[in-house]
């Protein structure tokens, strides 16, 4: 790609940028709109404001920007979430990071690129020029100059790793204060149980409360034995659907409404009342579910969550294999009561195990079959190739506009489209694999995405050739250094491509949430009252993650083989600061709190980056004909792998549990809490399946209907 | 090599077995001899019996074998402990095992290898006949014949799974009767805690007891901060030699040994009463060790034994993390007190991480150093290759009876010998690494053995080459199966004569424990009563282990590829299980009681066996022409790994630690014990380092000397 290319790819996303904050500014002041841009507030308090126009509200204004600025990290974490703050930290982290690199890379690798010889190409035509003068390429094999890049990925690595270390070490203490400040919450009191040992005489409710009372008579509280309901739960909804339609309707005083023709799309057929129609129709499912529900008694499932009456207790059974199988009696942490996720629940042992080896399968399955979109985009870069491929197409790509176009910014878009399928069925396999959260599901995702997109975007594209190939490259681990230090220099400019299409335009796009906001036009045009159906976002941490770190890497990677990726990445990361910011702080309501634990993924994910980074310099010393600096570089991978076991062991086991300090400072604190006996009573409940809780919704013909009712155990 | 070679190596092997039978047989006849043969015996005796002198002494007899034979395995559990019960199952396991693989190896593959014509030898001269033509060699490329070999390696890989699980889960299951049935012991309650934080104003003591106290206020009993005392340990073992020698003179009653001359080796010098002399000595010690212990005092360690009042308590400790930092209250389960291993004792966590890696390191240059040895032993094997480098050697070599005792005897031999600097070396590693106990260091050596030997022996003479060539195989994986089909069954030979060499000969040395009979014969000579300082040897578990197992190695892997081998294995394993049980009933008395921890060890190392021989099957079968079988053997390692995965997560975790179940049952056990009391009170002093106990000999120049005293805290 040629720098012009690359200035017109810049020129119409930053342009695209501009666009989409242009509308934000304007469209977030409109009050019909803050479902869209600030449904968190408009949660919080429980109605839509009703503001008078003015001309203000026409006319773009930065004040989000200020807003999202001002808040300090307290004040956000007691809005957000640790989650929340640790995501916000990936930006910290990356620009400090990446300041440093910006400075050393811009200052002196890119004079020094710029000034070689190697590539010989015409000096005075500068828009024409190939990006890969920039890059190490054009330095000269052999030269001494190299030695700067030999230091340069030494000091770099240092300070990546002192940033990573610190930010370990703070978000670990956040982790430790955050729980400190936390507030009894039924989870940290509750461990699930699964492989419960079947008895011909008694029930697994027997069995638990047995084992538990023997084993742990201090401690235990109480069970709720798990049941199969995933047919009720479908009723349910279906009935609160109806419910809730229902209520819609009654609301409404026009009465012509009431009316409606029972055919298809309501045009046809005969006139009937709907509060009537709708109104038996959801006294038939409450029939259904009360039926079901009943002939479910049975149904138990060989697991169980099981209450203590404090953490520490619960930590014991929960650190301590419990039965001699230790296939049976299997503990985890319970996950919080909402963030439960019961459809692929399994309590068998094996089973799960099997579900996980076929995850397995088919994440590899899935990675092979994504090389062919990821094919195509590479034929778009090489448009020489395209043009053999397709003759009649040569007239239309010789125009110099549309060729930069289909070079820039096209190939990064297709790739965008096909990746964004990927977090959703990431999502499927986790949840497929047996975890029993939405938490553990996001984290589990998390990673598969990162490791799918490392793969399918930067190897794939890095290594251009066929799937096999790739495949053939990792079971020669010797030639691996050399085929990327041939093969990741010459992506530099469809990478710094990438940062600026897929990273500007996708965090703006993410600011402007074009989808969110076409729905909820369509839904005000149609039903008139969308905003009763609000339902408050949660950040998707799964796909923002590891498109957050896959720059990480990318940086890192491209930091001494072409340095003008950093200004770019620089920009990113200011965006999304303040972006993510506002979204957090206005958009999206966590779901689930894990306590910061998706910090070690990202510092997994860097520390991977580092590695790659030093396997590229160690081939690409070589390429360049300083076998010297090529092996004084091999030390730099093992010190990296050593820093990252030294963390593992200083900061990982905080992130998996509590410690005992924790756990019994904690729970002494609560022994002088006059609120616990009211706790302990809900905790009991806590855990009941919401499909069992028995349904009564008395919205019946007369048009009225009272509200949701939950109250059988409260 | 030829079958007359072979048989050569057979033939001598076989008369040393005889031999070494035949004088082992006569010589534990003789009252003499019994601290060689019977330490174990003579020690529960405390008396050295003096039978009279009969003609039946000086006639070889089998009546050990039946000795060794008669002991049920719950007789031998109870007097060698379980340790022992599982060696001994290595020996049935591969007995089983290769009793099977004999009969489908000798019936079926035997003749369809000899049927061949590969290899094309003349079928008249049988004994000139390389063995090459019993292997798998010989079998014609592309034949249908070699899939019965597929077919082969299918079923062995599922007989061998079938009895690795019964084994695992039998051992198991032993293991947890084991703690069943085991009498309280100071271990089970106690713990070592290492990374004790460090405060300016407590000492280590007072901040151990602070935090136990704080934490664990209902379990926590007492503790003993550990010193440094490996002075002091050197000192006291001098000044208890010293009395021993004394106690020794004093009981003789034939007073002209009492003098001695002090000059060189009692030949020159003046003449001195040797118990004045020894009196003045051991005084001296135990005023240099007082003063020692005084200064001691302060130089305590970060680091303390703690006990608690029941094995839960202690585990609950075990295996939760107790700080918020994980790097400090590091906690361990404690070892026994005599398995304690103070002299490379390091509190420090980053002091023993490194030693962790330095210990990597030296053991991968040890591996590669030691391929000299090995080198030379293939020299020997090619005996042509020797005849260039040595020309003057030629006409010894063309003499049939020499080039046979070198090709078939020699090399093994050799190699035997260096391979027996190995395990001290291993042991010296092991306990650098920073274990705490004697047996954790054994079994950590164990492991160690078992990768240098394979590497060393299997892998460095299959391969044949020089070290370098060795590692770039491993550089490029899809390589390995190619290079070990065309190595490994060309050195069939040499694995048959190792193992009847190494094998037959080492094992029946065993018996005649020909090394401590010179010594106790010498030491007879010299002193005439060297019984009292009887030590009774432990079996050196991280030496015979992996020769063991390195045996089931050789067998798996030539299973289908040399048949013959299966034979001498069998002979092999059936000596051994009569010899180590005799030996194990006799002569070695347990130093520790891991309670089976070895057995993992052994599950692992055949699951590996079994993994290269799938790897070896994928490249014969290539190399054979037929490609389809060679993609069918794919699945088998798969399926291999799996069944390894299951058994890990079925019955690992027995052997790492007590479940809650066995825990709190043992626990109620001793609730109702009336002897607790007193366990309590020894469990206090228990870990009290020795070297701190006040030394009090009072043996003075009067002559008469009292028993040790140890008394200062019991």
């Amino acid at each position: 790609m040629i720098l012009s290319a690359l200035l017109t790819s810049v020129g119409i996303n930053l342009g695209l940028c501009l666009l989409f904050f242009t509308l934000y500014s304007i469209l977030r002041k409109q009050p019909g709109n803050r479902i869209v841009y600030a449904p968190r507030l408009v949660e919080k308090e429980k109605k839509s404001q009703q503001a008078d126009f003015s001309l203000e509200r026409l006319l773009p204004s930065p004040g989000w920007v200020r807003q999202a600025w001002e808040p300090s990290e307290d004040e956000l974490l007691s809005t957000v979430g640790l989650d929340a703050v640790v995501f916000m930290h990936i930006f910290t982290f990356s620009l400090k990071v990446f300041t440093v690199a910006g400075i050393i890379g811009i200052t002196i690798l890119l004079p020094i690129n710029f000034l070689g010889n190697q590539l010989s190409y015409d000096f005075s035509d500068l828009p024409n020029k190939s990006l890969d003068s920039f890059s190490i390429s054009n330095v000269d094999d052999g030269s001494n100059r190299l030695w700067i890049h030999f230091c340069a990925a030494y000091v770099f690595t240092g300070v990546v790793c002192y940033f990573l270390y610190q930010e370990y070490s703070y978000i670990s203490s956040k982790r430790v204060s955050y729980f400190y400040s936390s507030k009894p919450q039924p989870h940290q009191f509750t461990l699930l149980v699964r492989g419960i040992p079947g008895s011909s005489r008694s029930s697994f409710s027997e069995v638990v409360e047995s084992f538990f009372k023997d084993y742990h008579p201090s401690t235990y509280l109480s069970h709720t034995v798990i049941r199969r309901t995933s047919k009720i739960q479908e009723l349910t909804k279906d009935a609160e659907k109806l419910y809730r339609r229902l209520a819609r309707l009654n609301s409404n005083d026009n009465s012509h409404k009431r009316f409606r023709r029972d055919g298809f799309l309501g045009i046809f057929g005969r006139k009937v009342d709907l509060l009537d129609h709708y109104g038996k129709r959801l006294e038939a499912l409450q029939d259904n579910v009360r039926m079901e529900q009943s002939s479910l008694a049975g149904k138990e499932v060989a697991a169980a969550f099981v209450s203590f009456n404090s953490r520490y207790g619960a930590a014991i059974a929960l650190h301590i294999q419990q039965g001699v199988n230790p296939t049976e009696w299997v503990t985890e942490q319970a996950p919080a009561p909402q963030d439960v996720h019961w459809p692929f629940f399994s309590s068998s042992f094996m089973k799960r195990w099997i579900c996980k080896l076929a995850v397995v399968v088919a994440c590899i399955a899935l990675t092979i079959l994504f090389l062919i979109p990821v094919v195509i985009v590479q034929g778009l870069t090489h448009l020489d190739q395209l043009e053999t491929w397709f003759p009649f197409l040569k007239g239309v790509l010789n125009l110099t506009f549309i060729s930069q176009v289909i070079t820039g910014y096209l190939p990064s878009l297709i790739l965008q489209l096909f990746l964004s399928f990927v977090p959703p069925i990431m999502i499927m396999f986790s949840s497929i694999q047996g975890h029993i959260s939405l938490s553990n599901i996001e984290k589990s995702a998390c990673s598969k995405v990162w490791w799918f997109t490392v793969w399918n975007i930067f190897f794939a594209n890095a290594l251009s050739g066929t799937a096999l190939y790739h495949v053939q490259v990792f079971l020669e681990p010797k030639k691996i250094p050399q085929v990327l230090a041939e093969g990741v220099p010459a992506q530099a400019s469809f990478f710094i491509a990438y940062v600026v299409t897929s990273g500007w335009t996708s965090i703006s796009s993410e600011l402007f949430r074009m989808f969110p906001l076409i729905c909820s036009f369509i839904s005000r045009l149609c039903c008139h009252n969308a905003s009763d159906d609000l339902e408050v976002p949660s950040i998707p941490y799964h796909s923002e993650i590891p498109r957050v770190i896959f720059s990480v890497l990318l940086g890192i990677t491209y930091f001494f083989l072409a340095p003008l990726i950093l200004p770019f990445l620089l920009v990113y990361y200011c965006l999304g600061y303040i972006i993510y910011r506002n979204q957090l702080l206005n958009v999206y309501a966590p779901k689930f709190e894990t306590g910061g634990k998706f910090w070690p993924i990202v510092h997994n994910s860097t520390i991977f980056s580092l590695l790659l980074m030093h396997v590229i310099a160690i081939g690409i010393f070589g390429l360049k004909k300083l076998p010297l600096a090529s092996s004084l570089v091999i030390p730099l991978p093992v010190l990296t792998l050593l820093f990252n076991e030294y963390c593992r062991k200083r900061f990982l086991p905080i992130f998996e549990a509590y410690p005992t300090e924790c756990l019994v400072k904690k729970d002494r604190e609560d022994q002088n809490d006059a609120t616990m006996a009211e706790f302990y009573g809900k905790l009991v409940t806590a855990y009941q399946d919401p499909a069992l809780m028995p349904v009564q919704y008395s919205g019946s013909s007369d048009g009225r209907t009272s509200p949701l009712l939950h109250a059988a155990n409260v």
